[in-house]
């Protein structure tokens, strides 16, 4: 089960270009495409006539044409047209989702009743269009369930073990860092500062650092996706708590949305300040953490596994688990809550 | 289920070499080779000592050799021979399926109850040794039900949107065709008739045609094998409609057999003729069709897929479904007399 | 099921390198390593934090490190260092299991009840140390249940069909071969002599035979391995049924440890001596060796997908199942004894 009524990355704006795309989004088999005039479009990725995947098919002007016997449908999933025949059947339509297009994100809509409206606006990200930074990023597919990303995500200690080529640096280090973990409502941040430690591969690659650095990393948990700040500036230099802090600076956007119950999409994007004399290193950053990603791909795939294998084993947990367990209490919190009742109006004696 | 008391094709004469070929068909799992002495033979494919597909073993002069004791088996499914053993146990045998070799076709009987015999003759296919035409086929694996390849090439509206590389041509053309559908006894056939249209890829590199053509295309659904007779002639100057008609021709065999519920068998040859100012188009016809027919696969395992993922979704049927549901009602029909109680002799007080 | 309270061949000396090695054995998911400190060990391949395969992380001195957080565990199973923890869990181990090496073998227990002690030593196979052979060895993983492959080994008429082109030789010779089955214990010995036969080729690339051989093989079966001894003389020259005959001989361990109910391991070395004349053969031995395990296992794994085609199909006996059916019973009874109750304390009233 997934928290419902909820924003979901369903993919990037670049993703949309001459052919329909198929992802499915919570069990739910979507196609996307951006039509000829324009507008973007998230329909259930099924023609009503044969069953073929839109997907297979091709983007016009007005909407998606059925690879099959030509049937053409608009965004709104209603059919605008049947080769050959003058009528168009009243049950000719398909399911649409509500889809919207922020800072080259799209954003899902996932109702709790099929048919349901969105009851808050999409997230923002403005990072994207923030002139200090560039970015890059992709979509990672994960066999494994997407809470195993969050608990990754929100547990950096594993930095020292998992990405000692790229982001990680001295293991000690991390597991002695001093631990900050806040919740507020659907948010969960992990704050942690490594004071005078030696800076990473990447670091190094992207930036002129004197020597050794004040180190940060501010995890923020949403239901749909976490921020992560990270970077570092010369020790000694600045207060690294202080969000207008100098240095450098890795602004790490991670939707993870699941695909079934054991599968998952990681949609990711990495911007990253330059050195104004240093030559731009967006592609280095992009290359370094896809490396690094695809490192913890393959451990939690291994996990997710290895769990299979040994189904119901218990865990013992440690010292790290708190952040991720924390953002377990608020998924268990919002997947009850899709199958409480909707208030009943009291009935008048 | 399928229709059964039926022929079916188990594939052609070409594919009987010097090895046992092993082909699952209507859940059987079947040997067939051809033995020294000539004599053709379908076995169910499993050694009775230690269950070693036959088709691992070798052909010999009396029969086939397992290739793990070398147990030695006669096209009938008795045991000739064990190998270091003078007793040859009663219940050494494998089952025999009845098979007979007509015009490069081998047919299968595929009886309600187990050993029964054919009660009609195999059908005939003389397009293969007609003078006039040359052919050659192949043998295509489906990951989808049989019935999505009768509906595929029952419903030729698709050629517009599937095939335009090759037999397609222009789509308003297919889908607004004059059809005519026919059904009687087990038969379904559909005919449509384009006067005047252009001539598609396929047609233009086989034929000298002069410019527009009027164009035929005669599907004649049977259980087994659909025959679909397509050409074209010059436009007005011959009755499109008359069986002796000029022109260019292409003759297609296209035999459905089912191997599982969810997986079949198309089994095909095409035909055609050749123009007397051309050089032999065999092989530009055969490569062409491959072409097309992989187009289908492609759009068939896809619907499929989709099919099962979208398990149970509704349907919506347009106008170039009548033919498909006409052979459906037959099928269903069919197999609804497997099951019907042979007549009881009536009980004389 | 399999038989419990026994040593099993977890694998060999050389296998354990710098790396933890997975192995499933008998369902149990284990690592196995040999620590910085020359300790080998087996335990569960699960970390009890995340659940993450132990096999994914790192040797040390004292144990193995996990690959996600770092935990080190101890050959024993203690969990010895939680980084960034002063407190490790009480709960924080892993299930170990018995396991010791004795000639380049590595032999684990497989108790009856978790935890349960070893109640014998573990087998002895002097031929690895025996100045008179050199050997050389492989593991082959088996998409087939255990059995199988003991009902193959247990019979060697099959040579003559699927092994020609290495150990086989004339079929008709093989499966006329004298034929001696004996059974005693948990043991079973099949006996074949066959007196001036020729030699086969692998044969005749390590030996230099004067021209027909008298030729034996003794194959002896124990629940975790056979042992086979084979080989050939110059026909005539001496008893053959006599252990201390000269010629050429060649002592096949194999040792055949279920991984699941329906796969296998098979983990083998092939021991010959050399004749004074020639150079070593060990390679060529093991290559030809490893030629005809390779064919063995593509027969077994066809037997093995034929037989769940036909679920329930029965099987025919003949002359040579006479081993493999004795074999069958020692492991059909040992199995019984698995969920037989303990001896219970009489009650005395």
């Amino acid at each position: 089960m997934f928290p419902l009524n909820q924003w979901y990355v369903a993919g990037f704006s670049w993703e949309l270009q001459d052919k329909p795309i198929a992802r499915t989004l919570l069990n739910q088999h979507v196609v996307m495409f951006r039509t000829g005039s324009g507008e973007i479009a998230a329909l259930e990725n099924r023609c009503c006539h044969k069953s073929l995947p839109l997907s297979c098919g091709t983007i016009e002007e007005r909407g998606v044409r059925c690879g099959y016997h030509g049937l053409l449908f608009a965004p709104g999933g209603a059919c605008l047209e049947v080769p050959g025949q003058a009528r168009i059947p009243v049950k000719a339509r398909v399911k649409a989702f509500t889809v919207v297009e922020k800072d080259q994100i799209l954003w899902i809509w996932m109702p709790r009743e099929e048919g349901g409206t969105p009851t808050c606006e999409a997230p923002d990200y403005q990072v994207h269009s923030d002139p200090r930074y560039r970015f890059r990023g992709d979509v990672f597919h994960y066999d494994a369930p997407y809470q195993l990303i969050h608990d990754n995500l929100l547990d950096l200690s594993h930095l020292g073990y998992v990405h000692l080529k790229t982001i990680g640096g001295n293991a000690a280090v991390h597991m002695n860092a001093e631990l900050k973990v806040e919740a507020a409502g659907d948010q969960v941040r992990v704050l942690r500062y490594m004071p005078d430690s030696s800076p990473p591969p990447t670091y190094l690659g992207a930036w002129p650092f004197a020597g050794r650095i004040d180190r940060w990393q501010e995890v923020e948990f949403n239901v749909s996706h976490l921020n992560i700040w990270t970077g570092g500036a010369d020790a000694g230099t600045a207060d690294m708590r202080d969000p207008q802090r100098g240095g450098f600076h890795m602004r790490g956007f991670h939707a993870i949305t699941p695909e079934t119950e054991t599968t998952a999409h990681y949609m990711w994007t990495m911007a990253a300040n330059s050195h104004p004399d240093r030559p731009d290193m967006t592609d280095l950053v992009y290359e370094q953490t896809a490396l690094t990603f695809q490192e913890d791909k393959e451990v939690i795939e291994a996990q997710w596994k290895n769990m299979q294998r040994h189904s119901g084993a218990p865990q013992v947990d440690i010292h790290v688990d708190v952040g991720p367990n924390r953002a377990r209490r608020v998924i268990e919190r919002l997947v009850k809550e899709n199958t409480q009742a909707a208030p009943q109006p009291v009935a008048v004696p």
